[in-house]
């Protein structure tokens, strides 16, 4: 079969349904298609609560509704070839799409370890596919000492979800010297291990595992400092890698670490074809080095700048880089982070100033329901601007760090900071004469002027 | 006495308190003074929880710890008249204090309403006292019966304080069509109306109260429809004017309904005397006309502007206006409003784009403790510049609010939103692909292409 459309995406995460909704609004007119390779993705965050916090793991499902709302053609197939030249994608039902347009959202693999024994019964990748998930999430739940390999946010979030599930031993083993290091310096890593171990989960910083042992299914695991650990399953979150076959058989600029290289608009070399998501680089907002974050929120940031732009540059890209913001939950305590942190600041050569302050959400803090929260701000010491932040304590830093978020993607300085207009309530934050942004700010401003 | 100070503060509220604390930082070598004419003050927005909320109103009291730490000399008298040639003030105890620099931050005072029985015994208007407010909570506590007048912040807030306590009738009477008119839209004034209403408050709005009746003590209200309501107590909420008397008398130019006048470094005229917090002269971030905004968070982002500026302009004023940023939490559900709604922005002339959308504060919904929310962005439809939000839901709505603060004060284009990176998490906040700050600029992008 042969088809011509408007704007091929290929990919169904949230990155492709994003780029397609985003164009469907632009440009009205355009036949769309979004091909994926399955008829039911997964909601990709959503995968460590799949174990325990959700009851059906079907809750979990990444529907059509959006596309269907939209007039997007959804085409269940996978491409295996583009050909840029004749502008058409070749799928693996052996069907041609020819395009104006192509999108590759195509994400990335979870790597695997290249250990002994890595391919032993009982060890599972991650990878975001809702029926392999729904069977591991039973194979799993039989299993009593679970270890999880990598402490990123994937890792600690399986490890914390897993510690809900009765009769489970869990135990994490991280490489680096404290969990989280990409994303929080280790003052705060602390306060996540210190909450994981609360949970019950046997948390090994600074040890990695060097060969899976037992006879055809996983038994035990030998670590980098000889000692041996009985096991019964592992789960792997060591990351990912982007997805670059497709667009590196096409020609197109790629490298298998980095990603598809795009320019500031989502487009690759060959200007009819956009990346998006995992499987586009990602450059850091201030260093412009690239950097392996692979987040929804990032994806559907970059989607929505690639579908707006697909025929013309209707929105200019404001956001030049990756601020790299995560969230995360753990046993009841949020962790923020976004942009630098003090230790990657230091190490890509910032001359920086430090803003640390801590205090509750709520005023006075013996209103019911208060939370101790502590936030730490990162500035260029000359220039002023806000460099990262970093935030745990209760549900109000979820949403603390979206406005460090803003503050980093405007490039504020601490002086605006210092002078923010914030709503504040006795229920809801704390007092305005001790808003932690401001205070930290002003501790910063402190800091530099020292 | 006689003494001589760099700098005189005078007034311990909020913003007095945070201008002496930022001098201090900007200043470390002056002289500061505080002089407040109470020893204890008390949290200005705590107030209404001390009715129910907190277990001993003393918890919500004003400390001078912050002054302690700040080495601020805290002086327990009342200025009474500034003599601006000589660079002094007489105070109620006859003393005379020689300043540098003078901060005016004297505050506001409870309007009486100009209504027959006003003066009856029953009626409570709310100054900022610790010691008469204890009071008052042991007299109204006693009384069944009990009618706010007003459908402000404070209005509405007593009201769903006094109807958590056991064995109350409350009501409250708003003269306009709706609560909270000035910070929301009708639509969001409902769901608060609606929500007070099931909290037990009887609420009439677009009526007035005519008449108080009574023999000595208040008995009943007649009310601009005619009827009559009987009534064991009144509270007063129906705003506050600045104190200017003091300025006034000294010659500085003010207003006696919009306040003290003061320029973007909150200067009066007189070069070496500032003004911060309710007594200063407000005006709107975008119409740039006088606001009566009477705020402590609005109050101390004033005072840290003040505070670094007495002696050299170290912080240029990048907030060039007011942007009325509030929050409130009504029987649960929290509301937050910055800026102009489309009621004022309409009035003003501007030509406005809306983006409204409703969603989930966790992903999947189905994740224990989710809470609908309900979003609105005002832009303005040409420049495409963000000009207020309103916003009500579950808790994140607190801090989501500050984000639209930040954005206001930003002056963040819809574009700009649209292409947002935020942090999201399943547990912390709606998905990436349907994030509501970015979801409702696209839809009032969509507005004005429309």
């Amino acid at each position: 079969m042969e088809r011509k459309t408007d704007v091929l995406v290929v990919g169904g995460g949230p990155a492709g349904i994003i780029t397609a909704v985003t164009a469907r609004k632009y440009y009205p007119d355009k036949d769309i298609v979004v091909m994926k390779d399955v008829e039911h993705g997964v909601i990709p965050c959503g995968i460590p609560y799949m174990f325990a916090s959700l009851k059906n793991p079907d809750e979990n499902k990444l529907g059509n509704a959006a596309l269907d709302n939209n007039k997007i053609d959804c085409v269940i197939d996978m491409a295996v070839k583009i050909d840029k030249e004749k502008k058409s994608v070749l799928t693996d039902k052996g069907d041609t799409y020819f395009y104006d347009k192509l999108v590759l959202a195509v994400g990335s693999t979870p790597v695997n370890l290249p250990i002994p024994g890595i391919d032993k019964k009982g060890v599972y990748s991650i990878p975001k596919d809702l029926n392999y998930l729904k069977e591991i999430i039973i194979e799993i739940k039989r299993y009593k000492k679970i270890l999880v390999i990598g402490g990123g946010f994937i890792g600690v979030e399986f490890a914390d979800e897993l510690a809900k599930l009765d009769e489970k031993e869990v135990a994490l083993v991280e490489m680096l010297p404290s969990i989280l290091a990409n994303s929080f310096d280790p003052e705060f890593s602390k306060i996540a291990e210190d909450k994981l171990k609360e949970a019950g989960v046997n948390i090994m910083t600074g040890i990695s595992v060097k060969e899976i042992l037992g006879d055809q299914k996983v038994e035990k695991v030998k670590l980098s400092d000889g000692s041996e650990l009985e096991i019964d399953a592992i789960i792997l979150g060591v990351g990912s890698i982007p997805d670059v076959h497709l667009a590196h058989e096409a020609g197109l600029d790629s490298d298998k670490r980095k990603g598809i290289f795009v320019d500031e608009y989502m487009r690759t070399g060959e200007s009819d074809i956009f990346a998006v998501g995992d499987c586009a680089c990602k450059r850091d907002f201030y260093t412009r080095k690239p950097i392996p974050v692979m987040l929804a929120s990032t994806a559907t940031a970059e989607a929505r700048i690639a579908g707006a732009n697909l025929y013309k540059i209707k929105v200019v890209r404001e956001n030049k880089g990756t601020i790299a913001i995560y969230s995360t939950y753990l046993d009841g305590l949020v962790f923020g982070s976004a942009g630098l942190t003090e230790t990657t600041a230091l190490a890509e050569g910032f001359e920086i100033a430090i803003g640390n302050v801590e205090g509750v959400d709520k005023h006075p803090g013996s209103l019911p329901g208060a939370s101790k929260s502590k936030l730490k701000l990162i500035f260029s010491k000359q220039s002023g601007i806000i460099l990262g932040g970093q935030v745990s304590g209760g549900m109000s830093c979820a949403q603390i760090i979206n406005i460090i978020g803003v503050a980093i993607q405007k490039r504020m300085s601490y002086t605006e900071l210092e002078t923010l207009q914030m709503a504040t309530h006795p229920y809801l934050t704390s007092a305005p004469t001790v808003y932690p942004l401001v205070v930290a700010a002003q501790n910063a401003g402190s800091n530099m002027r020292s």
